[in-house]
């Protein structure tokens, strides 16, 4: 189900130990993790969120258990987490599965940490079972772990990026003048999954004035020539991580002004990219862009941050956004994507995933960044 | 973006109305909803969950309000959200977003009512944002309107169902022996979008002994002539609107013991989609087929519940459970699904959404549901 070098080099005991003892310098006591990227991240289980409760139990002093609902077990351990040497315990239909799971727990507990996408219902449901224990969010303890990416990592990320690369490169067989965006979409959604992802995640194909809307959904609208075309795309590789590239296209000549905002853009996304290194912080890295694109006039058409972390989730620690202070580090992997979008007529985007290494930035996408004009 | 039909039937300010006086009646002041299947519920709009904060402030008293980056507010606008005439607000990247939307609250709030999938950190952002308000699951609330399905909501499932269906009836162009279930699954992936579907929710094709297995994921395990295969699948449609159904199949002929016991399964899921009425509960439901699975010997193998509400999410309310004395309601939807499983040898499943209508029963899947002897 999953290929052996993903069981081996990317889910590892070594994680739930770090855990263990990030979870520790919190003051934290135990941590509860539900379906989603952390839980992957912990033990290679990739299950659905859903209504009955499945999770990690972390204790920091005690052993770590995956409690799953009985249908659940025989899935839980053919995945990762089945090699992991953990227990899983099956509750029954008709079994209170908090009480369940907090009887995992040592007793005497002070806080546990809760996954940040934990549902409202379960954190209800841990604060029933757990009369008198503090419920913190664990994303500062296991963000700070995801953020930090090891080679194994970003080598699944670069795949990931390979991938990714591979569909824009093939933009000029599916974009053309006369289609609508949701046909173009569609097309580009087999390639993600015809490239190697496992699942599409998004797949936004916004033409001429529906690409001044950041997070346009591909629409009924008919791409005429001379139409700039903003692509932005991603999915999931079967290792579970992410990919997430933008590029802008046009069918023929581009208006005038798109081409020169769109080489401002250029501009400043390069000049971001070129400046990743180990201490710049985050917000640094913002203003370099956002300093070029004000200078050419555009400052108020650039609305959003410059990028997001990347890894198990598409958006992730670290965020590239004005106001954090966070100093990049090595093996962190993040979007530069900065944009400028005029309202009611057209937008252009550009975004590469970054890696921070020791010795500055790599780029983990490498398709041409110049307006890609299409016949 | 969305068909005309779904704007004007499905998604209308009367289902504002009708949460707020719930709301009140379970004592709420306000419900706060973050994007899911309660946000589309009430407004229409299908937002992703991420993690910039979007969600709908619906005061018992006091004006409703969409709370939106500025980046998604041209996304809520063109959803049936736009149509709704409730205001559309967003907040910049460095704003406070918890505190934006506390600001468009009344005053003096005692509780507010959270959807039962709220993140943990949006719920501990609204926990600081609005401090000495009791936060609950808005759940009870607003389970119980999505519970009982408009005439137009039925509509939208049998369409959901009919396309499901069309689905099952071409499982011969593609489960044939010597091909991995990853590959058929792929296969039924690309058909249940182009029977109708917008979005591929799950695809289980599972083979010989991993039919034992309820949950089990699409593997690289070459299907045999003779063995059982399960394949439970589903999707949702452009209108939310969602679609399950399994079916059993062979290659050839089946073992002898496997045709007899999936024939006690038909025996029992046709008694209780035919026991289906106003005032049966739904543990009354689940023992009906219990019993008859239980009577033939094979009540150890019958391993979860009966079924599942469906509507804008595959699981929902009601739940189809021992232990649930609720009574069933014309305009209920669900799934009939028991199964039977072997471990190690293989597994049956039959499930049919059915409605709950002032005459009896009704279902919207329709494929036969013998074992499906394939060439």
């Amino acid at each position: 189900m999953y290929p052996e070098l993903v069981t081996d080099a990317l889910f590892s005991t070594d994680r739930l130990e770090r855990a263990r003892k990030a979870a520790a310098d919190a003051g934290l006591d135990a941590l509860i993790v539900t379906p989603g990227a952390d839980l992957r991240y912990l033990t290679g289980y990739d299950a659905l969120p859903l209504e009955r409760l499945t999770c990690l139990v972390l204790p920091v002093q005690g052993e770590a258990v995956l409690i799953a609902p009985q249908l659940e077990v025989p899935a839980a351990q053919v995945s990762p987490a089945g090699s992991l040497g953990i227990e899983i315990a099956g509750w029954a239909e008709t079994q209170n599965p908090y009480a369940f799971a907090a009887a995992r727990l040592p007793r005497g507990l002070g806080a546990v940490g809760v996954d940040n996408h934990m549902w409202a219902e379960k954190l209800m449901g841990f604060r029933d079972a757990l009369p008198g224990v503090r419920q913190e969010l664990a994303g500062p303890v296991l963000g700070g772990l995801r953020m930090r990416k090891t080679p194994e990592e970003v080598e699944a990320l670069r795949r990931a990026g390979d991938a990714i690369d591979r569909v824009h490169s093939r933009m000029g067989e599916w974009l053309r003048a006369g289609r609508t965006e949701r046909e173009v979409a569609r097309d580009i959604a087999d390639a993600i999954l015809a490239e190697g992802h496992d699942r599409v995640d998004f797949v936004i194909v916004a033409s001429g004035p529906n690409g001044a809307s950041p997070h346009a959904e591909a629409s009924e609208r008919v791409i005429e020539r001379g139409e700039p075309v903003v692509v932005d795309i991603g999915g999931t590789m079967p290792d579970g991580y992410c990919s997430d590239s933008t590029r802008n296209y046009v069918l023929g000549d581009p208006p005038a002004e798109y081409a020169a905002y769109h080489a401002v853009l250029l501009l400043a996304q390069r000049a971001q990219t070129e400046a990743v290194r180990p201490g710049i912080t985050a917000e640094q890295l913002d203003a370099i862009g956002r300093d070029i694109i004000t200078e050419a006039g555009y400052g108020e058409y650039f609305v959003h941050r410059t990028g997001h972390g990347i890894g198990l989730e598409t958006h992730e620690e670290p965020y590239i956004v004005s106001g954090s202070a966070r100093p990049l580090e090595p093996g962190m992997a993040f979007s530069v994507e900065p944009g400028i979008y005029l309202p009611g007529r057209h937008g252009a985007r550009i975004e590469d995933i970054c890696v921070c290494t020791q010795d500055g930035g790599i780029r983990l996408n490498l398709t041409s960044r110049e307006l890609g004009v299409l016949s």
